[in-house]
């Protein structure tokens, strides 16, 4: 799979997270030469919140995250890649519980402490043999203490993903300093296949998981919330974030600002690489609407421009088609007023109250078109209400990847 | 245009409308040698029903006919290709107010049953001179007696078309043979250039306006509204249905179950034409969903597989990828139990009970899938609600039309 044009130069310098041993083994989930499963030991008393996908069809993975969450408490994470083993029946659910267990025994914890996440071609079950044994030598590298690095394991947790990636921050709570870093894999947002979201944060902050889980939704908010690449919506998307509480700050309990502007900017950049990599993605763009009648009217009307079709493949063509724009706004289903609606490419006004401007220039938005970082305004002139959206073109690299990919 | 893989071998034979008289001629909206303008002229007494856009940014003709449809009565439906004349601001509701008051005084009619449709590119007024000296040129046409045919008016409207499309249906009230006749453009069910859904349906038959407003919202509940291409929505959509009253029926003042059944073949007729001419299409997509818990629900899970790239994108390949459908059944946001859920391509049961058959052959679902008329049948085993959409696969010709249309 050839880099994507949008990816970023190299994996960024990331911390180590006190509390969190990495290792990753080859289960051979798929024929292909590379480590597939991954785990994150973590160590005694961290918490742990989450999010999974709002599919009605989940996998077993995220029926287990979903199980384990409430009790607040983790310690293991275990990844496969190549298999998402939902849509497996009962023989799927019982390789995520043979998974469970075996992690558990090895860290003599409780079952709920395990949370487990898999990633691949829908409807073949996990097979068990394979998870056993990548597990095993998973475990076996811990002991002798050959850890895995994060840019190893935002690789190991890839699948169609043509690069690795992290994100990393720090802020101070209480005079400690804290760090925060993180992994995501997915390409084309959400793809049931082999493109499935999955996104994992760690901190040595210790943060009681209600706290946790408030930041962290917060959090998805501005970021994994903001992200769309194809509209389709996954099976198994998971987002979990733990704090391992090694940092030595007294345990948050409630919302923190340092923290939670820390945790969004990791989030916000996992979410904005998880774009740059969209299934035949050229350009990335932003979609910024303000004016609307409330945040989640614009948020709606930002995500009915970011999925329609006819924006994405002119925004591929460097068409500045603001008319398909003009349509999009208009199926939202929100309110919008045709004679108040304002449009822009880049920083040139196209349109304003109802119609083109008065000697509308193509020029400098046909340069602007001709980048690869595009930023879409609407202004609906309505209210206060604004929301920023991330995605991508529609190109003919996403119809070869996704009507050729099983075949 | 290359005549889309799925046209019908003909335009098919059409019945005259006693009360219809129709008129093309060449207003020059584009570069391009050929009639852009349909003049209908409808006899005294014709009634009118007609549904329009959802789009909160419609075009001034979508406002036009939504003002004139109350009032129940028609003289003339004036139909523009190649200029949506949408979001044009006051110089298009003027454009649109010059075409009303030149087709009213030639008739001597109000200006409340003049019915205007206008498709093409948006955001460039009506060229009003152009208008009215193709007004003016397809009313000499009907003073001399040189009307066009249904296939003439129907190549007319067209845009995008790559073929023109009529339907017809007969039926008897009370004894009286009764006519029905219609023409439709689209070409992506619904994209604002060049591909807006236009479909105009004309009746000999005496109904009252309530009555035909009735029966064609049922008519467009088992058509218009089961087709998607893309997912978008245009600013313009618009059907339109005017009956005569030459059949010699006392008029019908309620709905008439052979009637609505005509009507609505005319218009399911319509509606399928249009998916085969869907922009890039090269197969056409039932897709049945039987066992939810309403036909509402039935209908919005039928639309989420229909608007899916994932799915779409498989069809094209070929690929008998039924995870694809499980996410779109999934995210849907109706109620789904994945262990009751069964998927089948054409006549082969592919997964049932939330897994994959028991020796599970693909061969038959393969070959069923390199035909042109691909059927997925879902059923949820959760109810009796059931629905049926229309819908084609995604290809590369979709991207080639859209991203390069307007350059």
């Amino acid at each position: 799979m050839t880099r994507s044009p949008l990816a970023p130069p190299h994996f960024p310098p990331m911390p180590d997270i006190p509390g969190v041993r990495l290792a990753v083994a080859r289960a051979g989930y798929k024929a292909w030469e590379r480590a597939d499963l991954t785990l994150a030991e973590l160590a005694p008393g961290t918490t742990v919140a989450g999010l999974t996908t709002r599919s009605r069809c989940p996998s077993p993975e995220v029926e287990l995250c979903r199980a384990h969450l409430p009790q607040g408490h983790a310690r293991a994470l275990v990844i496969n890649a190549g298999n998402s083993n939902a849509f497996t029946g009962a023989r799927g659910a019982e390789a995520t519980r043979l998974v469970t267990a075996t992690t558990a025994a090895a860290l003599d914890c409780p079952e709920t402490q395990i949370f487990v996440a898999s990633t691949g071609v829908i409807g073949v079950p996990l097979p068990q043999e394979k998870a056993k044994a990548g597990l095993e030598a998973a475990f076996a590298k811990l002991r002798v203490g050959s850890t895995a690095s994060w840019e190893h394991a935002a690789t190991a947790i890839g699948t169609t993903d043509t690069f690795p990636k992290g994100a990393s921050a720090t802020c101070e709570i209480d005079g400690h300093p804290v760090h925060i870093a993180g992994i995501a894999k997915g390409s084309g947002m959400i793809a049931p296949d082999m493109a499935t979201m999955l996104a994992f944060v760690f901190t040595d902050a210790a943060i009681a998981p209600p706290a946790l889980q408030s930041m962290l939704h917060q959090a998805a908010n501005h970021s994994f919330h903001r992200i769309t690449v194809d509209g389709d919506t996954s099976t198994s998307d998971t987002l979990l974030a733990f704090a391992t509480a090694r940092a030595g700050n007294a345990p948050i309990t409630a919302p923190h600002p340092a923290f939670q502007h820390a945790l969004t900017q990791v989030c916000a950049d996992l979410a904005r690489q998880i774009v740059r990599d969209g299934e035949g993605a050229q350009k990335f763009i932003t979609i910024h609407v303000t004016g609307a009648q409330s945040d989640h009217a614009a948020h709606r009307i930002a995500l009915s421009i970011a999925n329609s079709p006819l924006v994405k493949t002119a925004i591929a063509g460097g068409d500045a088609n603001w008319g398909r724009v003009v349509m999009a706004v208009g199926k939202a289903g929100e309110a919008a007023d045709r004679d108040r609606l304002a449009i822009r490419f880049g920083a040139s006004v196209v349109a304003e109250h109802g119609a083109v401007v008065p000697g509308y220039d193509e020029a400098p938005v046909a340069t602007h078109l001709a980048g690869t970082q595009i930023e879409i305004g609407v202004d609906l002139g309505l209210g206060t209400g604004s929301a920023e959206v991330w995605t991508c073109d529609l190109t003919h690299g996403y119809i070869a990847i996704n009507a050729d990919y099983r075949s």
